[in-house]
């Protein structure tokens, strides 16, 4: 029976808060923590389908926290003035607004690098070069962003469908799933992040939003849904909770 | 007979120059083979140490490239204009004066991780773990570095010391020499970064140079430098090379 995402959640916040960082690291723990908010959504999923599967959560919790702390890097690195300029995340001033730059700078470095130690905590690499994967394709995603030319699809793909992706073949990787049983999992995975996406755009009045109009985002939301969930019924796996966050995603206000 | 350091350099110059970064990075890969110009002091040390172990420089490519890179992310982020605001480096504009500072900050990050896939490529995940734990600690360095309150000695350790460390271990590593057997490696390893420090202070009339003066920093240098002699005596190893390296750095006017 696997456990609701708010029970994987308090699992996610357990762990982060517990999480030392390396002490070479000095002062730039808080300004990592103040970017450690959020609404978990990817290391949920990354415990949701490790649940699914049968595998221990506390096993995927390292996975789990490696994904989160990459789209935390993600996030100080581009709100930077140099690159979105934002001074606010999630109503409270971003890592460089409170912090100053260069702090934002090295937190965002030590993020990613901390994801890494965590994902090499497996024996095997694969989790790591997962995240690695994931992590190349957000960094090449926010340059083809600044540069204002690419089409909306593989923009979200590369910024936000690969760390979704990530999250679930982490799950994979992490429980030894055999890769042939992979590509369903695969292709739910890009469904949900590009539910996510076009949620956050029609939240933000952007992205979709903008180029298909508010009815056109909400339907191709619902659509996307629809298909997340019929992509979960031909995986051998205990689904009802993944589908459970698809439903939440579809609906989320925030 | 291992190989003179000017054909391992060689070696590298050719590895980096074929090295094809993830494609989704796009127009990022010119800002980061512009970064990429250097000595290569690390990774000639990292194939010479592999050389001198006998092991063949070809397996030791990706290890030596990953220390290069991870060096080279450090440096560009460490020229941006919110830390040492460095607009020359090598001889030319820095990454972020020639391209700009969104392309520098995603450019150094794209480094970093295109320097985790290289070490992700060996089937042991302890030549990513070595260098893992080196890149925190040039990260603490160089906030510590900011925060302008540091012991030299310390900060050295971190921002030069723990990547020269690297360079040795990750050829051990790489090679599969026995856990106890790295101890007197790592000795080596600290001393050459010292030296290379020492000298780099000696070059820019700054750190060594400035607390202990000129003659005491070339005094230094030379102790330095026939300790890193003396702990080469007592490896098992094929170590005129690396003598030859220690020499070069005792005397290197650039």
């Amino acid at each position: 029976m696997p456990r609701p995402a708010s029970d994987l959640r308090e699992l996610v916040e357990g762990y982060l808060a517990e999480l030392a960082f390396a002490p070479d690291l000095g002062s730039l723990e808080q300004p990592m923590r103040h970017a450690l908010g959020g609404k978990r959504v990817r290391p949920v999923l990354c415990l949701a389908t490790g649940d699914a599967l049968g595998a221990r959560a506390e096993d995927l919790l390292p996975a789990a926290a490696a994904v989160e702390l990459v789209h935390s890097f993600s996030l100080v690195h581009d709100d930077l003035p140099a690159l979105d300029d934002d001074r606010e995340r999630r109503g409270a001033p971003s890592v460089w607004a409170e912090y100053g730059e260069a702090p934002a700078i090295l937190a965002g470095d030590a993020l990613l690098v901390e994801a890494m130690r965590l994902a090499l905590t497996y024996p095997s690499g694969a989790v790591a070069r997962e995240l690695v994967d994931a992590t190349l394709a957000m960094i090449g995603g926010q340059q083809l962003d600044l540069e204002g030319s690419a089409q909306l699809d593989h923009l979200h793909a590369l910024k936000t469908g690969a760390l979704f992706r990530a999250s679930v073949m982490c799950a994979l990787l992490a429980a030894d799933v055999p890769v042939d049983e992979h590509p369903p999992w695969r292709m739910f995975a890009a469904d949900v992040g590009l539910l996510f996406q076009i949620v956050d755009d029609l939240l933000d009045g952007d992205g979709y939003a903008a180029s298909v109009g508010e009815d056109g985002a909400r339907r191709l939301a619902d659509e996307t849904a629809a298909r997340s969930r019929e992509r979960l019924e031909v995986l051998h796996a205990d689904t009802e909770v993944l589908e459970e966050i698809v439903n939440g995603l579809a609906v989320r206000t925030s």
